[in-house]
């Protein structure tokens, strides 16, 4: 594991690299920004288009039992009060009166402080962190409240345990200090806050006309059920697949793409018979997105799985596990595989009145089938990708000097430029006119580059830096000797070999799938 | 040009058609629907992301001068203060007060009606529609206004010209007959109405946090512009193109997916130096966009060309050209072609106090590119490209009996479904391996299908509604014979060939694009 200053410099590389090559900008940046809203720039539209085409071949095209859909971002409203967001689509929202900033309550810890013999002195109240950083904010609330607060000497008090602030009692606030205030009580009871973005359909502003921007795009599966089997021939088991925009009004957006308040999803909702083994299709779907992350670049290594605890499930569901990433900023969610049994499909039933059944060619009989559901984000892909591809690494020059490479080990699925075609000389017009035609006939299937600036050595770090797989040179070889081979240069091992111009496209056509 | 009977028919049954195959559907539609929204199902969503993927290919990939990009839906509120949109993105919009219907006053008229001696007897008002069927909608209104509330016989009274509902006058609207109503004066004077959906982001629920669900997606490449520049290589000229949803809470949304709230856009703009030759570029454009409709399969006899009259451009709008298609409802906008000046970027350097210049190598100095910006709706494409392919036909069956076929001619290039694997009987496992086999091999990179239910014919009818190019049918020549040949089927002129593996992906890898 790094440090917490490795993995805050890591983050930080990674910002500034996605910014300086056009991977991701903020939102409205030229306007001062939009807190969680962010615009994927043009090496990030590759990168972004490839993850979900890879995603959408392997889910949808190369099975037999899936179809797509793509539902639209505002639906009835009624679709949210049956799916339980309207009710229950809530954070704790904690306010402060003295800085005007929020938090959500399940990411504030609270231990009391008292003096030895025993009298409260206040409560410190602090961000979640990793654990180390957690104690250290802590330590020093602690200084803050002694000498500032309480105009004492520091004396060796004792702070008792972590509690979630979820759980601070009212006749506690009025001694707690916010993470970030500077006077006691300052914070508020925590009081839910429902995260949907709310708009008017229509003419008319008022209650009648509230619509709200889709939470998740699972819904969108449920509620077309019955469309899908009655207009395509699918079987149960069967899946509905769905790549699109979701929108959480979040209190606190933050670990920059990781947690922010417009994002994308795909998801897909696997239906399968009520008497069927639900727990060995969620266990077949658990190994499937696993392998899927893997085939994409993601390392075992930074992989992990995360079983939910009975006691923390919705009522409805019956198990649920997330498999999640280390990021630089921690071990976190990436991939959620639930087993929701039959309660979205019967709230519908409920609240729509139309029956949400299928019929059991073997039975005879009308069932509400379950569901098993993996969800996972675009966006946490990204950033996972970025992270376990970015690396700084001492490399020799042409003359054998050490300098310093950036490189972006993406997996040739999803890197958003294939190959690099790089005349050896800009104005030797053999080698450009070669290239130019290498580029031309490349271009027509893949995303490539055409570079020409500077040294050759200067343009391998460019696209060392963007991700791109491989670099083509041709060079003097390509048009002095028989035989049109060109240098092909890989990224990782910065290794050098000749190949064909057929050969190229068959290790395209190989590694690019 | 076919007869109002006969484009209201066609307008039927495309309708029929995308909901019977699951091209599209009403969203929500188990709650009643929600007037303006739809949802793409299963075939609707492979003919949508093949329509934007040959878009995205064409435009950015295969282009040196084009780079791509995906900016927030949600963006900061001053970004449409900057372009206009917050004070003019507005239709004037009309209230009756006996209906409670709403109409659009650009999309009504209305006519003065008066008795021989020249008195005026009411203004008669009738929504848009074809002319023919606008002025019998009209001697309707004129039987009513009579008949049931002048209680008079009809006498030989005269209308006046029609004119625009725009332009009705105060003392003229007492008089005033609404389309859809039984009294006189119930409309009310057309009033502004901002078709921005509005939403509040963070907590607080005030003006402070305002902000507006995209209207278009051309802003994110203006405000992103600076960030491209810095962060790649693009020389002027240059586009930037984005594809993704916007939304307009239109007061009459109509005509299927023509005029949704909820819609996709492919946007481009294309950069140019302020002395660059703008109108020739713009023709550039112009031709570029038709040729592209015809590569994907619209025919040349449905589109024509639209050039805005100099009086209804913008004052910084230079030119405007829409390419029009005839959708079954009448000759409507497809594709839009400006030449916008400088005046997006202007208005952001503008508001937000940031240069938005380039750097002129030649010149040594920095200016304000002028942009010329082809717009255009993914759910038009996807309603032409139905309509025009959509055909009823006489054919003979096997047995020379004469039958009827409903069959879509989408081009290869955007058909939902490529190719159907058919084994000419499902219970024969020579045929069914080899079958299944080919199939397996054409999904790794296709979309394709595999039936084996029903009579070859039947299944043949099932494809050509779907749009299906070919099918190829795994029959006992295939098994008995050697060679290893499939029947090759062409979905447009039912003949049939032999065809061996190979020769079906060369087939494919021609006509796919």
């Amino acid at each position: 594991m790094s440090t917490p200053a490795e993995s805050s410099n890591l983050m930080e590389a990674l910002v500034s690299l996605a910014k300086r090559r056009g991977f991701i900008y903020q939102s409205s940046e030229i306007y001062g920004g939009l807190n969680g809203f962010f615009d994927y720039g043009p090496l990030g539209v590759e990168l972004k288009r490839n993850i979900r085409d890879a995603w959408w071949r392997d889910m949808v095209h190369r099975r037999d039992d899936i179809v797509g859909l793509e539902t639209s971002i505002i639906m009835h409203p009624k679709v949210w009060e049956a799916s339980g967001h309207v009710a229950g689509f809530t954070d704790p929202l904690v306010d402060c009166s003295e800085t005007k900033l929020r938090y959500r309550a399940d990411q504030l810890y609270y231990s009391k402080f008292s003096d030895h013999d025993g009298n409260t002195l206040g409560y410190l109240v602090v961000q979640e962190a990793a654990h180390d950083e957690l104690l250290k904010a802590l330590d020093k609330r602690i200084q803050y409240l002694i000498f500032k607060i309480l105009d004492r000497e520091q004396s060796g008090g004792v702070h008792s345990e972590l509690k979630e602030f979820t759980e601070v009692k009212p006749d506690e606030l009025p001694l707690c200090l916010g993470p970030d205030a500077k006077k006691l009580g300052t914070l508020t009871q925590p009081r839910a806050f429902n995260m949907m973005f709310e708009t008017n359909v229509g003419a008319l502003k008022d209650s009648s006309s509230v619509a709200y921007l889709r939470p998740e795009t699972a819904q969108g599966m449920f509620v077309d059920f019955r469309n899908v089997i009655d207009t395509t021939r699918v079987k149960l088991p069967f899946g509905l697949a769905q790549i699109g925009k979701s929108f959480r009004n979040e209190i606190t957006p933050r670990n920059f793409i990781f947690r922010s308040r417009e994002f994308e999803q795909m998801e897909m909702e696997y239906f399968i018979h009520p008497d069927a083994d639900w727990l060995a299709c969620h266990e077949e779907w658990l190994k499937w997105c696993q392998d899927w992350l893997k085939s994409i670049g993601l390392p075992e290594s930074h992989l992990s799985l995360h079983e939910h605890p009975k006691e923390k499930l919705a009522f409805y569901s019956r198990r649920t596990v997330d498999i999640m990433f280390r990021y630089p900023f921690g071990v976190q969610e990436l991939w959620g595989i639930a087993a929701r049994s039959d309660y979205d499909l019967k709230q519908h039933q409920q609240f729509s009145g139309v029956p949400q059944t299928y019929f059991d060619e073997a039975t005879k009989a009308k069932v509400v089938p379950h569901v098993i559901e993996p969800a996972v984000g675009v966006d946490r892909i990204f950033l996972a990708v970025l992270a376990a591809g970015y690396a700084v690494e001492d490399v020799k020059d042409e003359k054998g000097n050490v300098e310093q490479r950036t490189v972006l080990r993406l997996s040739p699925r999803i890197a958003p430029v294939k190959v690099a075609v790089l005349p050896l000389l800009k104005n030797k017009e053999q080698l450009t006119t070669r290239a130019k035609a290498l580029y031309a006939k490349l271009k027509q299937r893949y995303a490539v580059q055409y570079d020409d600036g500077g040294a050759i050595g200067k343009r391998y770090r460019r696209q060392d830096e963007a991700g791109t797989p491989w670099c083509v040179t041709i060079d003097f070889e390509t048009i002095e000797k028989p035989g049109d081979t060109f240098t092909l240069r890989e990224r990782d091992s910065m290794q050098q070999r000749r190949i064909t111009e057929a050969e190229l496209f068959q290790l395209l056509g190989e590694q690019v799938y």
